[in-house]
């Protein structure tokens, strides 16, 4: 075995040719997305009319293992992959660790994180479909910047609604989508149906990343030549994010390294879900067995404290039904919660996954994350995003239990952006006026009893 | 020869292990630093009270061609370099030229650009003198953040005078140095009694980088174990540089490509010397040709419109007298310049190439230089930071003329950094307020009227 790099980089010529689909290796398949109207299971067709053809199919793809990864997309992806995967040697020297700690770093792309492997390829099956552009909802605005790099792209219409408040708060990401074209509307506006009523009901109103999605659908299903796409949650999505692991898994093989834990901070699941896809693979055939974490914030705990219930998957109850674990459409983190990971339910694939329990879950407070933010940042150099920062403090926790029990574990962890546009966040924690908020069991009941009754 | 990667990444052996000092390979020395009391020629010992003791003896240093790298500095390069040299394919195919587009990209790390290969050179010396920390003053905020992750790496202290009006307007920059864990204060401030003095004179002031850095030096004279260190412009800043340059050459030789042109955005100089050092001196051996552009704002043309004469360093007056290109220490570049690189001389190794006909230089207006911003970000992907995109919009000009005449020339220029932070700029241009500025002659006359006579 050679000397581990600081950066193990893959060659371009081993970028993945295709994306690994690890639905086909589930025994136990994810749930069927239910018509909210009927309760029957949905058909790839019936999505159509609001998501481009392929990707409804690739939705409802649960047998083929590998799909691959058109030579347009792949030709997108040398543009900023393979992305390294990093031995943290600074961090396991300051931690006085023996254990050895990796992470995959999804955050050298303007978008700033991964979201741009699955935005690439959704742009990518509009155009083919001979679309003229997409619609979709963004509330910071890190999956609206990735869409818009891939919509300028291929040339694309982009239309982004962004919740009013991080609009007016936060214009610089909205200034990244300008800049790579895409119009960006506040949200609730006067252009949709869906907007005006909001408007009219709730003069002033700060917007909801529930009333995003509902204008964003609706300007999609009302304009010729346009689809809706969405930056998470979905199979096609963590199909997408499949990169991620299967980089991940080559760097180390090259290397002659067995991962013995992987940690991914989960939100909607995307990113954890690409990152461990390939290693569940190999659980699920019985060829290896690996320690999963997903991190979740203890103030947004869908795993750790949810119910696995059908649910609706937006406030505004447009969209399909899906059996996840969630916390209730109504349910929002305290304000005060800046970390990210705020969506109310977990993707339905890493929901069934953690149902069989083939992956454990971890909630952490916010004030513990930025600390760990803080120390990762100082020693390795890269300033985290919030979100993958979660991951960060699992890992480093570990990494800590490894010191005390003398393991040298192979620790890795999805590294999934960078925080230069969290530094309000950022502010708050180097201030000290950053609190932690943890929802009571009557705040989780009370929104779980609006979950549909089927 | 292999087929050209998007990325020509070198393996982390082929990191240099020494700078290349271009001093040692010219004829014609850059002029000696002068005493501004006595006009007498500085030596290395007279700056000890103000730099630290190695980077003194570098700043004299015009005969060693190689400089080790000591290995706790390689270390950390192996954090975020080698950098890539880019082959701009997509843009390539978006001009439709036939030239060869390359680009080595120094944005890849939290600092956002190439400042932290000097700053972590400086922050080592630092620490092995045995120093408790480092002053210096920062503007929107680049070398400060570069800095500051610096110190943090070698547990240095890191005092930071950030120009008032900058502190208060863009405060995202000075969270990611109070993340690495830097004092940051608003100049002109009342820790000082040169900050006092001008606060008394000039009440409610949004202060300058001239203050800033009579400050900053302030502070590392007044306090026991501290030094003062600075960005760019200086011999020992252009020698860290010349880790760009090796390895854009080497990456180059890797794949037997042969730059015909060199091109590179030049504010004090430090990213353009660092960049052709190597190249400019083959030329110096005569072993190579090569066309090399610096490219300067329109509103700051130190090069193209200034004079070679000994100049004050700052407008405070309290540093040594440099021979440089200069349009004058008063010069301030009009306030709705955006795009960076705004000090008012180049330096001095830069300033003698330049005066010896070995490089060319180019000024080019604001918004033009956006306008290319905005295109490379489109098809390249990368966000660029405003002073990046002087070279980028010379890059394209050139790559255009090979259009016309068909040449498939191999076109070389060095992306230094990002633009998130400088999304107030790229909204302005976004919204169509940007406008342009050029100074007059009689401007550039009045300023010039005031340097020092010798």
């Amino acid at each position: 075995m050679s000397e581990i790099p600081y950066k193990i980089y893959l060659s371009e010529s081993e970028i993945p040719t295709a994306w690994y689909n690890v639905r086909a290796d589930m025994k136990n398949k994810p749930a069927p997305l239910l018509n909210p109207g009927t309760g029957e299971p949905l058909k790839a067709e019936d999505l159509m009319p609001i998501f481009c053809e392929e990707l409804c199919k690739q939705e409802m793809n649960n047998t083929d293992q590998w799909i691959d990864i058109p030579g347009e997309i792949l030709d997108f992806y040398k543009m900023y992959r393979p992305s390294p995967l990093v031995r943290a040697y600074c961090l396991e020297k300051a931690l006085d660790t023996p254990a050895h700690i990796y992470y995959k770093f999804e955050g050298n792309n303007t978008s700033g994180s991964h979201k741009l492997n699955s935005a690439i390829a959704q742009a990518y099956y509009a155009k083919k479909q001979g679309l003229k552009g997409v619609t979709t909802e963004t509330g910071a605005g890190q999956w609206g910047t990735a869409l818009s790099m891939s919509t300028a792209y291929f040339g694309l219409d982009c239309q982004v609604y962004m919740v009013k408040v991080s609009y007016e708060q936060k214009p610089f990401r909205r200034e990244v989508m300008r800049t790579y074209g895409a119009t960006v509307t506040p949200s609730p506006s006067m252009t949709t149906n869906i907007g005006r009523k909001i408007n009219e009901e709730f003069p002033g109103t700060d917007g909801s990343l529930g009333c995003a999605i509902s204008e964003a659908v609706e300007a999609a299903t009302s304009q010729e030549g346009y689809r809706y796409v969405l930056g998470s949650v979905l199979n096609q999505v963590l199909l997408h994010q499949s990169v991620i692991g299967l980089e991940a898994k080559a760097a180390l093989d090259k290397y002659g390294i067995k991962a013995d834990m992987i940690i991914g901070c989960a939100g909607g699941g995307s990113n954890l879900g690409g990152l461990i896809s390939p290693f569940v693979g190999q659980m699920l055939r019985g060829e290896a067995d690996y320690e999963i974490i997903a991190v979740e914030p203890a103030s947004c705990p869908s795993l750790t404290r949810g119910s696995y219930v059908y649910d609706f998957c937006d406030t505004g109850r447009v969209c399909p039904l899906a059996k996840m674990y969630t916390l209730g459409s109504d349910f929002m983190p305290a304000p005060n919660h800046a970390g990210g990971l705020r969506y109310h339910g977990m993707s339905s694939i890493v929901s069934q996954l953690y149902d069989d329990g083939l992956i454990k879950a971890r909630s952490v407070k916010q004030t513990d994350v930025f600390a760990a933010a803080e120390q990762f940042a100082r020693v390795e150099g890269i300033l985290p995003a919030p979100e993958s920062s979660h991951a960060i403090k699992v890992a480093i926790d570990e990494a800590l239990k490894c010191k005390e029990t003398g393991e040298a574990k192979n620790i890795v962890f999805g590294l999934t952006g960078t925080g230069y546009f969290d530094l309000v966040a950022y502010q708050k924690y180097n201030d000290g006026v950053m609190d932690d908020y943890i929802p009571t069991d009557e705040d989780i009941a009370a929104s779980l009893a609006k979950c549909p009754k089927l």
